[in-house]
């Protein structure tokens, strides 16, 4: 098999689970209509393939995905590739450990995204998938690198997978486009759970030893190996 | 094909359509039982196509549809009409762009209508949609023009294709029932956040300069061209 | 026919209603496991048919549901009629337009109840369906008249077709069961929206006159003649 | 049949059916991801059926199951065990009338936990179900046993068949693994209703006469016999 047919195949590859992954966004309420998007690296190449731009989650095939380049221009695709597509290429040029990238508007989170707050670690589940706080970043407006940066550099003192940009909504990263999907779930199920603690009084905080010890054990010892 | 085919041809396309639309505002727990309904306009004609009055949802097909002229009264069809449809009539025939109109009693909408206040412009997404805060109209009962009339003059001073109407609900509008339908979505949406957002203090607002510059990308250069 | 084959259809006709009307609390959300459940009036005989008690949702068929006498002793059925049966055959003893109950725990009117507060009318679907507030019954714990009679003598003074039993949760009467679904369905879509309403301020009310206006056009105009 | 055979059936019956209930906790909303488990008791044997660690609800299969002894280690599967393994055989050790333990991060019920507040008993199904207060238990880590003494010993002074751990999640316990799973649905319902209520004011408390009424009822009358 040639290097050519290796990343047509991981291409192929990667479309079939994007859209598989963008099913996930709309089943954990995450998405309405076509906000929101899954992106994945493609390993060995400087390429990621992501959902096409305001088109409807039901009308997503793999055909429908978009592959660019890391500067987000179109290299292969019959759409023109989400609006996130620079912010995201950013995070791929400067963060070589992803593998995949995550945004929505998932309303729990947007809600302290809107008050720029991080969401506090007082619950093991956020010990375990987040390390600590989840961060806010920057008001930041599209167009230019200011998302990307302010992604990467609001990630850069955390060990948080997902980033709150200020008055906008979640990104979150992973190893893979699932890993990232996944902290973009739990991202949502801590700021509901930490939101509704809130309502009704202050949640206990969790000393920091012992969310290093859940932090640790969850990504070294739990799911299989 | 003769004009009298043509919006034949049209009025049967937009039953499908509507029937197809019907199906989102379940799917997005934007109304309950038979409350709310889409209608659209046969463009070229003063005619509109809307839901039945107090039919299920489930029982909605495209032979339920009826068309009324713009002053409401039923030019084909076997059901009464929405008792919304002088309102709908009113908004087609006092604002020539609009192709489709949506009404719905979506919770988090009508909490901010029940307290007559507008949802301030916090999120991106609201000032992507909206272009600024969603308004709020009069109250207004049904039986004449008022609530039509309501609906015109609020959104008359607004870039947003939703208003909320007082003690009452949503109301939206578009160049076609699908873009009222996703105005209606993504009311509710940014209607939730905000509520949330506000539960545990106060969101940051967005400089207006931003506000302006989202709006105009993604009226202008969002989704396919 | 005669009056034995005409019961018997009738109550084969009220097995599968109530069959399909059970399916509705659960698509609403009403209920969770076993809890809840909707019962008919055999029209003309001092009968009514009800859901068994503590059976799953999923299991529910026809032939499961229960028929009893207006004292709530079984007359046909292979299981235990709900737990709810002496309540609600007490209401058909004393409310002979009657001809359909239902009685939920839904989570927003259970917190108006666990409160022993009415839900004040302040929107337009309000004042439709319930024509004012939605009042709150006394409580009263199972095993003699004392839920029956609540829910009776709390709606004798009240247009609402539901109540509110306080501590416990909403009883909702109708002409049939489906228009009492409707209206259990309708009192938890209002509690929801005025709870909403009201964590964030004060909700505008409406005049008598307008609510006096929207009921009597909702009960007279509104759906399918 | 030998002893042999009958401990082979019973786990193959046990596999089937955690599968079928984990998909309740899905259903319900009880979980998100691959976070939260139930197990069963082996009767008669000193052995536990249990989630294996880390896996998507989607891809749960009998098979998938993993029996392991009361002391956590694995007998029998292809996995390994969910990391609440520990904890639930702690129970099963100390419990000999549990048959059947769930675990989950429930929205409503972390809120409760993560302030370290029990829910009070103020709704007619807390009643029923819980027979009082839900109560609170330590923060306790995985590793050891802290997690499994700390729900027996919080269970020892109640009547209820759930606890909340303390910035963590609930664990609900039963004569079997279904009897668990209810009360874990109903755990979450509880919490919601009751936060709800607590929103807009103070819930009225039930006389603890009506709370003992209420339980007996519910435990010995309720259902089918």
């Amino acid at each position: 098999m040639t290097a050519v047919d290796d990343v047509r195949s991981t291409v192929l590859r990667l479309r079939a689970e994007l859209c598989a992954l963008h099913a996930e966004l709309v089943r954990y309420g995450l998405v309405v209509w076509t906000a929101g998007n899954v992106s994945a690296r493609v390993p060995g190449h400087d390429l990621l393939v992501i959902k096409p731009s305001g088109v409807d989650y039901d009308a997503l095939t793999p055909d429908a995905m978009v592959v660019c380049d890391l500067d987000g221009r179109v290299v292969d695709g019959l759409h023109a590739p989400s609006s996130d597509t620079e912010a995201q290429a950013y995070v791929y040029r400067h963060r070589p450990d992803v593998g995949g990238v995550v945004h929505t508007h998932s309303p729990y989170a947007v809600a302290w995204a809107a008050r720029g707050e991080a969401i506090p670690c007082v619950t093991t589940m956020c010990a375990d998938e987040f390390g600590g706080d989840i961060p806010v970043g920057p008001f930041a407006i599209i167009g230019d690198d200011s998302i990307g940066r302010g992604i990467v550099d609001t990630l850069a003192s955390s060990r948080s997978p997902a980033v709150l940009m200020q008055n906008h909504g979640v990104f979150a990263v992973g190893a893979t486009a699932k890993a990232a999907v996944k902290a973009a779930v739990m991202c949502e199920d801590v700021a509901r759970s930490v939101h509704l603690a809130r309502q009704l009084g202050e949640p206990i905080p969790i000393e920091q030893r012992h969310v290093d010890a859940l932090f640790d054990r969850y990504q070294n010892v739990y799911g299989q190996r």
